[in-house]
C-alpha cells in the first residue's frame, strides 16, 4: 500500500481504544447459539472494530468437534449467512478485537481454538497479563511452542498444563488463574461446559444473561438486551462461573476484599455503550453524573452546552442539567465513516476532522460554548474542533472534559500513546488550554471518580501513576513479534 | 442466496428514501480532481448508499479521454487508493445512488459515460422524469437502444440528439431540459464544461461552491463544508449554468416565478443533512422550526421530550425549546449497522429494531415521555419504538410526527411503498395512534409547512395528492427491466 | 498496480490472439440454460479469457425480461453457483473475450444487453467491421450515444433502427448486416427468437447443434460435444438462422459465392481447439497436414520431432508421420500458469519462459531436434526456447513454423502488433533463423494453406496484405476510448 | 454451500493426491527471497493445490523477526504483488499442500510459523507421520495445546523441546527426528540457519540447489530449474543438513543402509513432474521404462498407442518406442479446468469427463487403440474414458496401467481413498477389465518397478500390503478434529 495514504479508524481520532469484547453462550435445549453470537458481537462492536471470530461445540456430536470462523474486520463484514449456517453447535463463545498496529494479524484473531489432553477449548479473553511475559518464559523454557502474541495462548497453556494434574477445567482453569496476574474477563469453552472467569481486581466487566433456557457471558449488558436475554448479575471480580447441563456454579474463592477492587474507570467514561450496566451502575448515570460534576466544579457563564459526539454527549446532558445552560447539538457527525476510511493524499488540504464532524452555523454562531469531551489524548482533534466552532461564529469556547488528565501508561489492557505523545504530559492546564486554543478548560477532578460509579472501587492508574499492582520493570510489549 | 435472510437499510428501517446525490468540480489549475469527488461523495452519502461512481476527463489531454469507475456499495467500498489515483482528470463529476430492489444493478450505477458526435459526455442525475417513458418511447420509434433502465440515458440521449443541431453541448441540454417534466437536478461533464441544471420546479437541491480556482456543484452545502469550498450560491429553478475555463455563465430563460416553485419538503424534513442550507434555508434550522411547532399546536404533558435517532433530535430539540419540557436522549443506536446488515434466520426471535436502537431505562423509567420522529411510513418500526419505550420503564409515551400524514405517492425522485402499505392510508390519526400503541399521537399540520422554509414555495403532493404537475397516468415504475 | 509489475498472460507469450468466442442455446421444452451456456463457455474459453458473460431471457415471463452476469476473467471465476442459479430462462447466449488492453473494461464485456422499441435485444458478437468507425459516426450524427467501445453497439443500434422499419427481428438483422462489413459472427437473443448470423466471408466460425429439444449456436464444435449436443450442421458464410418454437429457419439470400470466402486461416492453425471441426474440416487434420507439408518443403535430417506445447504438438506429429523422424515430448509446461501471472519485480534474473516450460534433458541431449510452432509472432519466445534446448544439451535445433511468415495486420479480429515489432517484418528467413538462434528454419509454404483446409477458401491478409475486402484507411482502433 | 454443487479438482478425477511440496532458500548476500519462493511454490504447485504460504526472516533485523503471509489456493491466487513486497527476508521457506476435505483450513496451511525459547522457527513439511498421534499425546499429558491437525505442530514442539536441552537448534531437529517415525521432508528455518532433513527411508524426495550466493532446498530439482539454480545433489535419507553463513554442514548419522530405504514409488509412477529427477533417477525416463515393461509384458495387437493426458503421455511414448505401434494423441484436454470447478446442479445430463476431455475422432475411429493411465484408483473415470474412445469410433480399446493395482492404503503422505472403494480391492483383472468396459487390461508387474529407479530401493506398501515399518493400529487420520 501507498505509505502516502492513511487509512484512519471510524471514530473521531485520538482516542484511547478498548481492546476487546467477549460473549459466550450455552443454550441447553441443544440449538445453534452462531447467530445468537453473532448479535452479541456486534452489540459489543464498540469494544473492538479489528477483528472477530466465533467458535462454537455441538455437545451431541463427538467429543470435541469444535467449527470456527475468524477474520479482520467488523462481524457484519467478517460474517456471512453461509459462515454462520455452517457453525453448528449449542455452546459458544465470540470475541471482537482492536489490538495496535504491529500485531494486527489473522493469526492474532480470537476466539482461539485449540486441542488439548482433553479434548478442545475455545478461549476468549478481554483485558492485559502483566506478567504475560514470565507466563511465555516460563512456558518456553519447558519447550512451547507460541503461534500468536496474544495471552490468550498463554493462558491456554497454563489450562492445558493444569488439566494434566486436576479432575476438571474449571479446577484447572482456577489454577491458571493463580498465576495470571492482571486483567482478564476470560470466556472459556470446554466440550461440555462454558466457564467465565474476572481478575481479582475487575478490571474488565463480565456479566451473566439468560435467555429461556440458554445462559450468556456477556462483557457488557447491552448485548444481553440485543439478543433479547435478561440480566442476572455480573460475574464477580475474581469469580469463576461454570455453566453446564445442571446450570450454574460459582467459585469465589479467588475474590478479594471490595476495596481492593479495580475496574477500569474509563469503561464508565467512555469504552462501554451507555445503555449498558456494570456492576449495578449505569453508564449513561456515570456520564450525566461526570457532567453535573463538572459544572460544579468548572463553572463557566455560556449560551449553550454542546458534547463532540457520540462520547460527550451524555455528560454535555450532565452538565446542562447541572448548570441550567441549555443543552444543544453543535455537530453533525458522518456516519458513513466506516472501519477504514480511505485518505487520498491528493487532497492534502482536506482536513480529516471535517470529513467526520460539520459544525452547525446557525447553532453557534455569536454563542458563548461549552463543549464536553470525554478526554484528551494528543490533543490535535480537540485543537481542530476548538477551532471548527470559532469558525462557526463561536464568540467563546470553553473545553470541559469529563475525566482527569490521561499523564499514564495502562497495562491492562487500554491502547495508549507513548507519554510524550500526552498532551497532558509536563503541562499545566493552562498550557494544555492555549494549546487547544480554548478560552478556558477544565477536567474532572480525581475525587470525583469515586462518585461516578456510586462508590465501587476503581483504578486510577493512568491518571495518578499509581496502580494496583506492581507494572512490569520493562515494556511488556513489542517482544513476541512472529 | 437464501430468501429466509433479509439484508436490511443500516438506518431503522421503514424510512423513505431519497435516490441520488451529485456533485461536480473543474479546477480551472488543472489539478486532478478525483479525490476531491471522492470526498464530496461521502458527505453526500446519506443521499445513496448504493452504489457510486466518479467519472473524469482531463482537459489537457486528446479530447474526450474521460476515466471513470462505478460499484455497488458505499464510496469507503467502492473506491480505493488504487482506482483513485487511476482517475486523472481536472473536471470530473460523481453520484451516490439509492435505487428500489428491482434494479439495483451496476449497469444502473452513476454517473453515466458516453460518447457522442461530439467526443463524450459525463452525466449525473438526482431526481426523476415524469416523462420519461414518453421521451424513451420517442427515442426508441427512432432506433434508439438502451442498456440501463435510468432516466440519465434518456437525458443523456435528448442531449446527443439535440447537440447534432446546435452549436454547443450547452444549447444541446436547453434543448433537452425543454422536453423534460420532472425533478431533476443534474450535472453535465463535456470535454471542456462542467454544466449544472435544476428543473423549473427547483424539486431538488443544487448548489455552487469555489475552492481557490476550482469551482463545484453539488447536490448540498455540507459537500461544500467538507472538501473545504466556500459556498457561492443555489443554482436557481429552472436555472443553467456553464463552468469553462472563462468562469461561470448563467441561463435562467427557464425559470418559473417563484410562486410556481416546488421544492421537496423532505429534503428540510428528512433527507437533507442537517448541517446544509438549501436555497438559503437551513436544514437544521427547519427541523428545529418543527419541533416548535408540533409543540405548539400539539402539546402534552410530559417529563421528557426526546428524538428517534438521528432525525427526530433536531425535532425533539425544537419541541423541547418551545415546550420548555426538558430535552433528553432515551435511546443508544448501534452505529456499526452498515449498509447491509444480515439477518441470520436461526434466530428470529431477536428483534430488528432492537439490534439497532436500545432504550435507555434510567431515563425513561417512570416518565412520560414525547418521543420525536420525521415521519411515519408504514409504521411498524414506530410501533416498536414506542413498546421499547413502554419496556423500558416509560409511564406514557405520545408520538409527535414533523410532518403531515404520508399519504399519496411521489414521482418526482422518492422511494414510497405502494399506497395501501402507507399507514396513514384511509386511517384517522385516532387509529393510527392506537396502532402504534401510543397514548397520543400529533402530526405537524400542513400549514407548518411554509413555515419551515421561510416561505419558499414548496412541493406537497405526499400528503395532498395535488402536484405541481399532472402525474403520469400510469405506474411510471417497472416497464424498463431489462 | 507497480507498473514493474508484469502480469503476463497464461499461454507462453508472444502469441496471437482471438479475441471472442460465442454460445446460444434455445430449449423448447422450457428448461433453464444457463449452466449449458456456462458449460458452452467453458468449451470456447481458448478464444478469450478476459471476460464473459452471460445473459438468458425467459419465453414465459413478460416480454422482455432478460437477466445477465457479465464480469472480467474466466467462465470459472465470473461464475458461481448463485449467480448461474439466478438466472432464469430458457433462451440464451454467451460470449468469452479478449482484447487489447486499452479497452479491457466491465463496460465491453458481452453480451451487450439492451431495450429497444420491441422489448430488449442480447447480442454475441465475435470478429471486427472494418467499417464500424463510419457506422458509428453516421449513428452519432443521427443523435446516438455509446457507452461501449465494442461493434456489438453499433450493431445493435442498426438492428434498433430498422427494426422501426420492419417487420420482424430478423428482417432487421439481414438489413443490418447488409451494412456491416468485416468479420462477424454473431447470436442476437430477443424475447421469442435466437438468431445467428455469419459474415458472407465466413471469417469467423459458427454451427450449429441440437440436444434433444434444444438449438445450439456456437463458435466451434468442441462447445457441442462438451454440452453433450450433437453437431447438426456449419452456419454458412453470409447465413442468417431463425431459431424460434417452429424450428429453424434459414436466410441465404446474403451468400456469396464459394471461391469469395475467406476464412480466417489461424483459426484452423493455432486459434480453434484441435477437435473441433469448422466448415467440415478437422482442425486437429488440418494440422497433421500442415506438418507433413513442412516435412516435405523444409525436410532436414535430425533424431527428433517436437511441438511447443500445446499448440505445436500436433503439427510435430504430422511432421515425424512424413519424415519418419521419431516424435517425442521435450518440454514440461507448468499448466498453473493462469489467466494473471504476476512476475515479482525482485526476481528479474528468472526467465519468464523457464517458468512456464522446462526441457527435458534426458530426452533432448545430444540430440538434433526439429521443433514445431505454430507461428513466430515478435519472436523473443522462440528465441528463449530454442536456448532452452541448446542449454539442455541438444546438439541442434531446426525450427519449422506451421505457417507462413506473418507480416501484415489483420482488420478482422486478431489481435496483432504493430507491424515494426513483427519478426519478419523486412527480414528474410536466415536473418529470422538467426536472430532466434536456430540452425536452420522453415515456414510453411504459402501455397500449402490451401490443403490444410480441404480446399475451402481462405483469407492470406496476414501473409500477404491482400485482403478479401478493401481495409481501412485509418487505423480502426483506438478512437473509441471512453 | 448447496450440496447438489460439486467442486471437483481441476485433474481428471479420481487420481491420488501428493499431500505437500516444500521451498526453502538462504541468501547469503541479504537479498530479499520471497519472489524466488514465490517461484519456486508455483514450480511444485502440482503437488499440492489446496494452500500455500511463505515465510521469511531478516538475519539482518533484530532476530526472530518473521514475516509470513499463507492462503487457500493456488500460488497465483494467495500472493499479489503487496504481499509479496512486504515479506522482507534472505531467509525462508515455503509450502504447497493439498489435504484431505475435512482439515482444509487456513489454520493447516503451512509454513508454520511459531516462537520458542530460542525466538522463531518456520518449519515446512512433505510426509506423514505413522506415530505422530503418540507423539501428540506425549505431549499433551505435558499440558500441550494444538491449534492444527498437522504434523508439523507436533515436530514443531519435539524440537522446542529439544531445543531447551540442546546447544543447537539443528542438534534439537536431530533429537527430534529420532522420535519420528513414517515420512518427512522438513525444512526448518530458524533465525540464523535452513536445516533441511529427510526421513531415514526416503520416502518423500529433497534436494539441495545453488544459485549464485543462494542455497536452496526443494522437493524437486524442476523448481530449481525454474529459479534459475544448479542442482548441486540431493540430500540423503537420513540426511541432516544445516545451511549457515559458513555454508553447508550435513549429518548423516541418522542414515540407515541402503537397502532399507523405501523412496514411494508414485513420486516416479505419477506426483512428480516428469522434468524433474530424484535420487539421481530421471522421472521422465522411469516412466518411459514403465512404458516400454508394459509394452514387454502386456503385449496387444493395435493401431494406435495414446495417454491419457497429462500424466499417462510419457509411459505410452514408452510403450509405442517398445511395441513399435505408432503413437498418437487421442484427446483434447480443457486446460481452463482450475482448482475449483463448478458443476451446476441443473445440467446433471452434462458428464465431467466429457467437460475436461475430448476424443479426437479422426484420430481414434476405426483404430484398435492401447490407452496408458498411471494408475486406476476408483476406475469411474478409466470407465468414462474407455466410453468416451468407443463413442469415437474405436474399434477395441486396451487399457494399460503404467503401475500394479493399487490395493492397500498408505501410511506416509498419500491420499487414498477407502479400501473398499478401489476397484482393484477383491477383484480379479478380468473383473476390473470388465468393470471399466476395455477390450483387455494389463497392470505393470510388481517385479518392474525396482527397474524405474534403476535398482534404488522403494516402498511396495499400497501394492502389497507389506510395508517398510510397522503401520499404525488405529487408523491415524480424523481424530484430531478441531
Amino acid at each position: 500500500m501507498n505509505k502516502d495514504m492513511i487509512h484512519e479508524q471510524g471514530e473521531v481520532t485520538d482516542k484511547l481504544r478498548e481492546e476487546c469484547g467477549v460473549f459466550g453462550i450455552y443454550d441447553l435445549d441443544g440449538q445453534d447459539v452462531a447467530s445468537t453470537i453473532y448479535y452479541g458481537l456486534f452489540a459489543l462492536q464498540h469494544r473492538g472494530q479489528e477483528s472477530c471470530g466465533i467458535a462454537v461445540s455441538d455437545t451431541h456430536g463427538p467429543k470435541g468437534k469444535v467449527s470456527s470462523f475468524k477474520g479482520m474486520g467488523l462481524a457484519n463484514e467478517v460474517f456471512n449467512e453461509k459462515t454462520l449456517e455452517s457453525l453448528h453447535g449449542d455452546i459458544g463463545v465470540g470475541h471482537v478485537r482492536y489490538s495496535t498496529a504491529g500485531a494486527s494479524t489473522r493469526e492474532n484473531a480470537q476466539p482461539l481454538v485449540l486441542n488439548y489432553i482433553k479434548g478442545t477449548l475455545g478461549l476468549a479473553h478481554n483485558g492485559n497479563l502483566i506478567n504475560a511475559l514470565e507466563l511465555r518464559k516460563e512456558l518456553e523454557y519447558g519447550g512451547a511452542i507460541f503461534q500468536t502474541t496474544i495471552d490468550s495462548e498463554v493462558i491456554a497453556y497454563h489450562i492445558a498444563r493444569e488439566r494434566v494434574k486436576t479432575k476438571s477445567v474449571e479446577e484447572a482453569v482456577r489454577n491458571a488463574m493463580k498465576k495470571m496476574e492482571g486483567a482478564y474477563s476470560l470466556i472459556v469453552m470446554s466440550p461440555r461446559k462454558l466457564i467465565g472467569a474476572r481478575d481479582p481486581y475487575g478490571f474488565k466487566p463480565l456479566c451473566i444473561g439468560r435467555r429461556d433456557n440458554s445462559y450468556i457471558l456477556a462483557s457488557e449488558t447491552c448485548a444481553l438486551d440485543t439478543v433479547g436475554a435478561e440480566f442476572v448479575r455480573d460475574v464477580e471480580p475474581g469469580e469463576l462461573v461454570v455453566i453446564t447441563r445442571e446450570g450454574i456454579v460459582s467459585d469465589k474463592s479467588m475474590c478479594l476484599p471490595r476495596k481492593k477492587h479495580a475496574r477500569c474507570i474509563f469503561e464508565y467514561i467512555y469504552f462501554a455503550r451507555p445503555d449498558s450496566h456494570i456492576d449495578g451502575v449505569s453508564v449513561y448515570a456515570s456520564r450525566i453524573k461526570a457532567g453535573r460534576a463538572l459544572a460544579k466544579d468548572s463553572p463557566v457563564e455560556a449560551d449553550l452546552v454542546v458534547g463532540v459526539p457520540e462520547s460527550g454527549n451524555a455528560a454535555a446532558l450532565g452538565y446542562s442539567l447541572e448548570s441550567g445552560i441549555p443543552y444543544g447539538t453543535a455537530f453533525v457527525k458522518n456516519s458513513y465513516v466506516g472501519r477504514t476510511f480511505i485518505r487520498p493524499k491528493q487532497s492534502s488540504r482536506i482536513s480529516s476532522v471535517r470529513v467526520k464532524l460539520n459544525a452547525l452555523k446557525e447553532v453557534v454562531a455569536g454563542k458563548r460554548i461549552i463543549m464536553i469531551d470525554d478526554s484528551i489524548v494528543r490533543g490535535t482533534t480537540s485543537g481542530r474542533i476548538v477551532k471548527m466552532l470559532r469558525d462557526a461564529g463561536a464568540a467563546e469556547v470553553h473545553m470541559r472534559v469529563s475525566s482527569p488528565p490521561f499523564l499514564w501508561p495502562c497495562y491492562f489492557g487500554t491502547d495508549v500513546p507513548a507519554r510524550e505523545q500526552l498532551l497532558a504530559y509536563n503541562r499545566t492546564v493552562e498550557e494544555i488550554c492555549e494549546k487547544i486554543g480554548a478560552d478556558s478548560l477544565g477536567y474532572l477532578e480525581i475525587d470525583r471518580l469515586q462518585e461516578l460509579t456510586d462508590g465501587l472501587e476503581i483504578c486510577r492508574g493512568c491518571f495518578t501513576g499509581t496502580y494496583p499492582m506492581e507494572p512490569p520493570k520493562e515494556d511488556i510489549r513489542g517482544d513476541f513479534e512472529l
